[in-house]
């Protein structure tokens, strides 16, 4: 098994975490999206959508999109769980992680990409929606330390995938994004430093 | 258990098709998102986000999210599978769905919430992101027209979850959205017509 990974993008980040809380040593190959490498026709045969990360499979298929990764090595190794016990929990966890993903995290990537000098010149950027995404990922984030008021994490009673797409989501807008971390509101701040503090958040 | 409806939107198009296929009998209320009934402090308990569809199970907890609620309902009812057989099918299917989800129906989504006289005064547009999503769309045909030149379906040797996402997608953007569809996509036009012919597509 192989990972293609490119470590400056929040989606990879997303799978590596996921497999260092799951103590995996799966090899690891950069391809450089700056430079074009998953543009390549080569790179194209693992995944046409250009995506990373991909999961290369030892009989040569490639798996690609960061949560059908995920789910095959929750197949693999269902420990410490990550997405959920029994089909219930699964569902219950995958509602949440939906949520982070669809309101914080993609939101994020779309003002991101509508506002960032990075992506200027390399994809058609409209910065007045990406404003409105902002505003949209600053609202979510108040719902959020709401909902985080009377427990620990986002989706159960222990750190899931829901909370990885979360931290993701948050350091992509607070870091690349340059938006100031919400200081005030103390929930989220709590949780922030709780699952940043975790040694899978470096990976 | 029952279901949280609302006939004219996709996402609850998704899950309905995929109770059809399913043949379950599960209660549906609509619940009338034009007048704001998905906006109540009642409703708000069951889905704080607000969105359609929501499956409420026999003690009460609610699950939101439509591919959760597939996947808590395929726990249940496995056969006929529409999400994967084991860890390593049930992958490449979300792989699929996702991609079908996120590179089309979303896509098409964004380009109608920008766009479409519909949501004039409900949501702040931005037409010129909205046509970009247009152009999105046009693309992913063509490249899921390619896709289909060697298969029956879109993830499978079978109908999975990513037809419907597909289909969902592809109908609104063609119903909703008033956009032609390609019918020089001769691959396309015959899954269409395929996935549209069985009963489920009713729903």
């Amino acid at each position: 098994m192989k990972l293609y990974d490119f470590s400056l993008f929040p989606n990879p980040r997303r799978a590596r975490i996921f497999i260092a809380e799951k103590a995996l040593q799966i090899p690891i190959e950069q391809v450089d999206a700056l430079a074009g490498a998953n543009r390549t026709p080569e790179f194209l045969k693992k995944n046409p959508s250009g995506g990373l990360p991909v999961l290369e499979l030892d009989d040569g298929s490639c798996l690609a999109e960061s949560v059908a990764i995920c789910r095959y090595l929750e197949g693999l190794h269902p420990n410490p769980n990550l997405m959920g016990r029994d089909s219930r929990e699964q569902a219950f966890i995958e509602q949440w992680n939906r949520r982070m993903e669809l309101e914080l995290f993609a939101v994020a990537a779309r003002f991101f990409q509508n506002t960032g000098a990075f992506f200027k010149g390399r994809v058609p950027q409209v910065p007045e929606y990406g404003e409105l995404q902002r505003a949209n990922v600053v609202q979510r984030l108040r719902r959020m330390d709401a909902e985080l008021a009377g427990r620990e994490f986002v989706a159960a009673d222990r750190y899931t995938i829901a909370d990885i797409t979360a931290l993701v989501g948050i350091d992509l807008f607070c870091g690349y994004g340059g938006q100031p971390f919400p200081a005030d509101l103390a929930n989220l701040k709590r949780w922030h430093q709780a699952v940043s503090s975790r040694p899978s958040a470096k990976a």
